[in-house]
C-alpha cells in the first residue's frame, strides 16, 4: 500500500490541487477557479468533484495507493478552528469552516487539515525540503506579501489563536512606507516584490536616473523580475534595489534570530532566484544587527522546494505532520 | 512532606539565593558577592556553604521539608549546556558549566537547572504569576537591559542553541543608538532604564528644556525614577520620555505579536511602577503598528513577580518545570 496526500493551495483566482506522495512528488494535479460567488458549499462541491476525479487517475497508475488526506493551505488560514477568516482576497464573507465542509466531503479520509500558505510552505521545507530533521527554523515567503512560519521543537508556532508566523508584519522602517495591511513601515512594505518595486521607484526618483534600463518603465509596468534583468545587465539602480532588499531583510531576520534562535531561516519566492545579489547584502545586514552569541551561527538557506509546487506540496505536508501526531 | 526549591540569581555583584516554597514565597533568604576573582570552583563552594546553611535554617521551621532542586537564573545563562557563556558582566572566562559543579557539590537534589534571567522571570510569572494556565504568553524584563522570555505552548522556547528570547536586542531604530552590544537602533537603547535616560537628554537638548526638572542633574546622576518624580509633577520632558518609552515598546511588542500571536505580554521592572504614563502609549502605538487580526486582542499587563524577590522566585520555578517533564 503506497501512501499520498491531497495538497490544495487556495489563491486569489485560482485552486491548485495536487495529489502528493510521501517523497513530495506531485503525481496527479488538478485545480478548480477560487470562486467570485462568495458560496463555500458549492465551492466544496468543485473542489469535491476534483479532488474525486483526481484519487481516480491516481488509481489507475498506482492500484494498491491509499490517500490519507487532504492538507489545505489558504490566505488567513487558522490550523486550530479549521476556518478561514476575513480573508481580504477572497470572496467568502466572515469566518468560513473550510475544515468541517470538507469533512462532510470526504468522511472516508482521516486527516482534513488548514493553515495559513506561508505556514504550509514551512511544513513542506520540513518534510520534504532543506529543513528535514532540523527543530528550530523559520520560513520566510517572498511574493505579493511576505509570510513566515515559525518552527520550534519540530512543531509549527500557531500562538495564542492560530496566527503567529506573521513576520512580514514587524517593523522595519518606523513611520515608513504604507503596508497593504494599513500600517507604516512593515517588512512586506519593503520586501515583497512590490516593496522592491517601490524602492527601484525611490531610486528612480533620488538619482533621478533617466538612464537607468528602469527608466522607462510605469508604476504599473515594472515587476521584480525586469529590476533582476536589469542588475544583470549592470544596470545601478536595479543593482542597488538588491542591495537594499537585502539588507532590509537582513535587519528583519535579525529579529526574528532575536526571537527564536533558529538554527537556519529558510527563504522562498521570486526575489530568492536573485541568488547573491540579495543573500550577500542579507547576510552582511543580518550579522551587524545580531548579537554576538549569534554572530556567523545562522544559516539563510534558498528554498529547496520546487517553486512551482511548492504550495500544493507544502499543503500536502499537513497531513503528514497531523499523522505524526 | 513539604517541597522547596532553591533560586539563585547571579548579578553582577551580588549572588541571591532563597529557599522558595511552592506558592512562591521566599521562606529563606541568602547570598554572598559575586566573585571577581573569576574562580567558579570556589564559587561554587561559597554558594554552596551558604545554600546548606539555609537548609539547615529551613529544617527548623519545617522539619517535614524536602528540597527538591536548585533553579539558577544568570547572564547568559544556556539551558541546554548548563553553562554561563562569555558572560561580559561577570568575572569568568569563557564557558563555565555552572550547572555540572553545582551537581557534584549537591549530589542530593534531583533536579539542578540553570537559564538566563529574563527566562527565569517567565518561568516565575508562569509558575507563580499571571501567566498561571497561560499557554503562549512573553515576557519583558526591563532594567539595565531589557531581557525577554517566550513561553509557546506551555514551554519556554530556547531555540538551536539555548540562547532565544533576546527580543531586547530587535532593531527599533534603523541605524539609531548605540546598543551596549555594540549593534545599532537595538531596542534595549531605548526602553531600558539608561534608554529612558537617553532619551531625557534627546528631549532636554530638542527643546533647549533648562526650565525643565530634569536639567540640573548630569548624565550620570539622571535616574528613570528621578524621570518618574518629575513626570508626577507634570514636567514635560519626563512626560514626554514617558510617552516616547511607550510608543517605542508598543513598537517592539508589536513585532513579538507577529512572531508569535501570544495571549498576553508581560513587562517587569522598574519603569513598569510608572503605569498608565507608559501603559498607555505603549498600548496605543502596540495597536498601531498591529495586523488587524490581532487588534485589541493582546493583554499587556504587569508582572504579578514581587519586585524583590522575582528573580531568586523565577530561578527557583525552573526546578518545577523540570520536575513537570
Amino acid at each position: 500500500m503506497k501512501m499520498f496526500s491531497v495538497g490544495i493551495d487556495i489563491g486569489g483566482t485560482n485552486t491548485a490541487i495536487g495529489i502528493v506522495d510521501e517523497a513530495g512528488n506531485v503525481v496527479v494535479k488538478g485545480g478548480v477557479d477560487t470562486p467570485s460567488h462568495g458560496d463555500a458549499e458549492r465551492y466544496v462541491k468543485e473542489m469535491g468533484a476534483s479532488v474525486k476525479d483526481m484519487a481516480k487517475k491516481l488509481k489507475l497508475t498506482n492500484p494498491d495507493s491509499e490517500i490519507m488526506g487532504i492538507g489545505i493551505g489558504a490566505p488567513n488560514g487558522n490550523y486550530y478552528s479549521g476556518t478561514i477568516e476575513y480573508a481580504p482576497n477572497l470572496s467568502f464573507k466572515g469566518i468560513v469552516d473550510l475544515v468541517e465542509l470538507m469533512r462532510a466531503e470526504f468522511p472516508e479520509y482521516k486527516y482534513v487539515a488548514l493553515t495559513n500558505d506561508a505556514n504550509a510552505a514551512a511544513i513542506g521545507e520540513m518534510v520534504y525540503g532543506g529543513a528535514k530533521g532540523m527543530k528550530n527554523f523559520v520560513m520566510y515567503t517572498l511574493g505579493t506579501g511576505v509570510g513566515s512560519g515559525v518552527v520550534v521543537n519540530g512543531d509549527l508556532v500557531y500562538g495564542h489563536d492560530g496566527f503567529a508566523g506573521e513576520c512580514g508584519h514587524t517593523t522595519l522602517i518606523p513611520g515608513g512606507r504604507v503596508c497593504g495591511c494599513g500600517a507604516k513601515g512593515h517588512l512586506e512594505a519593503y520586501c515583497s516584490a512590490p516593496g522592491m518595486k517601490r524602492t527601484a521607484f525611490e531610486l528612480l526618483a533620488y538619482y533621478n536616473a533617466g538612464d537607468s534600463l528602469l527608466a522607462d518603465k510605469s508604476f504599473n509596468e515594472l515587476s521584480s523580475k525586469m529590476i533582476y534583468e536589469a542588475a544583470v545587465k549592470g544596470d545601478k539602480v536595479a543593482l542597488e534595489v538588491f542591495e537594499k532588499t537585502g539588507q532590509y531583510l537582513g535587519q528583519g531576520l535579525a529579529d526574528t534570530v532575536h526571537h527564536l534562535s533558529p538554527e537556519a531561516i529558510f527563504l522562498f519566492g521570486g526575489p530568492t532566484a536573485a541568488g547573491d545579489y540579495i543573500f550577500k547584502p542579507l547576510r552582511e545586514s543580518l550579522e551587524a544587527h545580531l548579537l554576538p552569541i549569534f554572530k556567523n551561527k545562522i544559516k539563510i538557506l534558498p528554498s529547496e522546494l520546487s517553486a512551482g509546487d511548492a504550495a500544493i506540496v507544502g499543503a500536502s505536508a499537513l497531513v503528514w505532520k497531523e499523522q505524526d501526531k
